[in-house]
């Protein structure tokens, strides 16, 4: 698809990274106007408006640092979308202050990624160590608040390290949401998977786990493959 | 690898297929002649006859269909490797009976797919049947008799459907049969996984999962891409 979209960003606050893409475009959401949908974690605010670009319906960004709230609604003047997507400055274990459970159609979320332990490596830069690092937000916290907000059979969907596949999987049914695809993604051929794109249904039934066709990123030459440029620049210029 | 080998089959009785290829491909043996390995429901043997081109030590062959067990001892003759590759006829349920617990170093094992329900079609072939339906073992019974078997670190290597990848996880780690690696296998690009191999370790640590490179069988005119013509050929008949 096409984003005909200009997404401000801070390399020392916060850069959107091909992780959004790859989210914003695996994600299903429905086209007509009256669906809610909800983007947790959502830093500066790319993937709500990247899908925003696929629906009538408001998206909702949810982001706790107030700068990256601030960069993702100075985007959403500049292009215009006001009325499609807004941000909640809020945590997102405080969601329920906000948007009422069993209400959401879909959520996506490109969480934080790495545990906090004693030796983890932290970014000294503290916005971009929130981004990254489960500071404020927890795998479990995260499932928690996607499946309060979610209808029965609402869609989750996350991007995230296969090396937490595992935990992922767990927290996920944890709180009944029901892994039915994934997607791995390889940096490119002969290379193991290094993110995975997931679906998880409220309540769904635990039959019918997919495994979608493997997404490689770069060809031989560490240039974009066709699908990945696709999402990245839209149709035109790839065809251009 | 080049497997020179005659295997005795019957397609009214046992083929061995593909995913025994994959399986016998994908398993790692200790090339040294002191290792214990075990191939579960080993039909016609294929697996166990694969494996000892890959190592010097002794083989032993599971499985519970008597004409299956003939055809494995004809093929073992054949190929003069009765020191290398044993057969025993027995259910993998009375393992106990035959080899000690925490002994076996690699166990590997092609389990039958699928759940018997009111609902399946079993095959009316008996002997088919036993070989795809869950008649005699069920995956909780497979798991439950490698678990037995291996030793602390001992590795185990299966071949399944991605339909049942969240089953299959969850029922090795009952049994502390840690999932390590997983490859996931595509009939061809852009097509869905329809074969998963994984490789589980005793008493492993939950950490470090790795999604292998995925795996495509065949290219877009349904011939054997080369990785997988090199499983089943060997390289000679490659280059030839």
């Amino acid at each position: 698809m096409q984003y005909d979209l200009k997404i401000i960003q801070s390399p020392t606050v916060f850069s959107f990274s091909l992780d959004a893409v790859l989210l914003g475009d695996f994600a299903q959401v429905p086209k007509h106007d009256h669906a809610k949908i909800v983007d947790l974690c959502s830093g500066n605010g790319a993937i709500a408006l990247m899908l925003s670009q696929k629906t009538n319906s408001l998206v909702t960004g949810v982001e706790i640092q107030e700068r990256l709230v601030d960069m993702a609604n100075r985007s959403i003047l500049m292009n215009e979308l006001k009325d499609k997507v807004n941000m909640l400055h809020i945590d997102v274990k405080e969601i329920k202050s906000r948007i009422k459970h069993d209400s959401v159609d879909v959520v996506t979320c490109n969480p934080p990624y790495f545990k906090v332990t004693g030796e983890s490596v932290k970014n000294p830069n503290e916005h971009l160590a929130i981004a990254r690092h489960e500071i404020y937000l927890n795998l479990q916290e995260m499932m928690k608040a996607t499946s309060f907000l979610l209808k029965t059979k609402g869609k989750a969907y996350f991007v995230h390290r296969p090396e937490r596949f595992l935990e992922i999987l767990d927290t996920m049914r944890a709180v009944n949401l029901i892994p039915k695809r994934v997607r791995f993604v390889y940096p490119k051929e002969h290379k193991e998977a290094n993110m995975i794109l997931i679906e998880g249904i409220k309540n769904g039934k635990e039959t019918g786990f997919t495994v979608l066709p493997p997404l490689f990123v770069f060809d031989q030459k560490d240039e974009y493959l066709p699908e990945v440029r696709r999402m990245i620049y839209g149709k035109e210029r790839e065809e251009g």
